[in-house]
């Protein structure tokens, strides 16, 4: 569009390479930001450049974090002897934002995906072996929380694989449990949810 | 959510005041954010800051413009004695992807909304009726070129009628076309625009 200033064609550029944000969102968003405050656009943009410089991972469990630990690694009120293996970040977000876990977490930063590339040495999965192995027999509970489709299973059976080759006795592996979602329509569901469902029925 | 180092949690506190974007979209995208290179994050910000210093509004019609006038008032080859007058930015950016319109515009920025205290004097209405007046003559045509609601109806309405009381001869005041929009279903088109769809129907 030859209409519009360099700066702004460039703001827009940088929204669209954003995931799930195209062309008019973008558009929409540079608008809003030419009419708010400037101290909210400059505010703005001080704290998107201090993002890479500020923001690290935990060397342990590869959480956010601002030091070497994160805030969840540092917590000595945590449960130190359950750690839940989540695929990215975001995962760790919900499960916190839940409140009713209380161990700690280990991010693989990704899943298993052969077409794409991925294999296991791209994932932080051997520092997860290397940390339960460090821990000598320290650890109790491993819950394999990944994503319960494809390259999760495929994640997850791998993971399964290797802390058994650790042959710690003791450790518990536990996968979160598949079934209906709360207020789900058992009309609606398909048939793998209803099967995992009536499979993995519990006592009541 | 405690896990969130400070640095995190404001950027998506920012994220969260743009429009259409919530907790959850925001939190995903300071996450890819967070995985980019450190030269696409430190251009974003550099981009960001400099938004509101490097882009103003063309001081003739309000679209964006680096200088004083933006690069459609300063293309002499447009066709001057056409005002298409738009609601926002979006809008003229909306016609100037079609391709098709060749004059000028005037950016009102918003339409008069009593109810929100919006009224002709938070618009540009009085520098847009002011730029024909002018013009001496100098414009053939406006075409009003609202949204086809409530607001938009009775803000083009407002201008028409002070385009009325400054007594142009020659002077045509045009509104853009109501009706179905291509690759409708009649079936689900509803009353008020069938009947514009009728009302204005034209020689074939």
């Amino acid at each position: 569009m030859h209409s519009l200033p360099k700066n702004v064609q460039k703001l827009i550029d940088h929204f669209v390479r954003l995931p799930g944000i195209g062309p008019k969102t973008a558009s929409r968003l540079v608008l809003y930001l030419l009419h708010s405050s400037d101290s909210f656009v400059v505010d703005f943009a001080q704290t998107l450049s201090d993002l890479k410089s500020k923001v690290r991972f935990c060397t342990r469990c590869f959480n956010l974090a601002e030091d070497d630990l994160c805030s969840i690694c540092k917590d000595e009120s945590r449960e130190g002897d359950k750690i839940m293996v989540v695929e990215d970040v975001l995962d760790l977000f919900a499960f916190e934002s839940m409140g009713d876990y209380h161990g700690l977490y280990h991010v693989l930063g990704g899943v298993i995906a052969p077409i794409q590339g991925i294999g296991p040495d791209d994932l932080t999965s051997g520092m997860l072996i290397k940390r339960v192995k460090d821990s000598k027999g320290g650890i109790g509970e491993m819950i394999l929380a990944m994503n319960p489709n494809l390259e999760g299973e495929a994640t997850a059976s791998y993971i399964k694989g290797e802390l058994l080759k650790l042959s710690l006795e003791g450790l518990r592996i536990s996968r979160i449990a598949r079934g209906l979602p709360t207020g789900a329509d058992l009309d609606y569901a398909d048939k793998v949810t209803l099967l995992k469902s009536l499979q993995g029925r519990v006592e009541y």
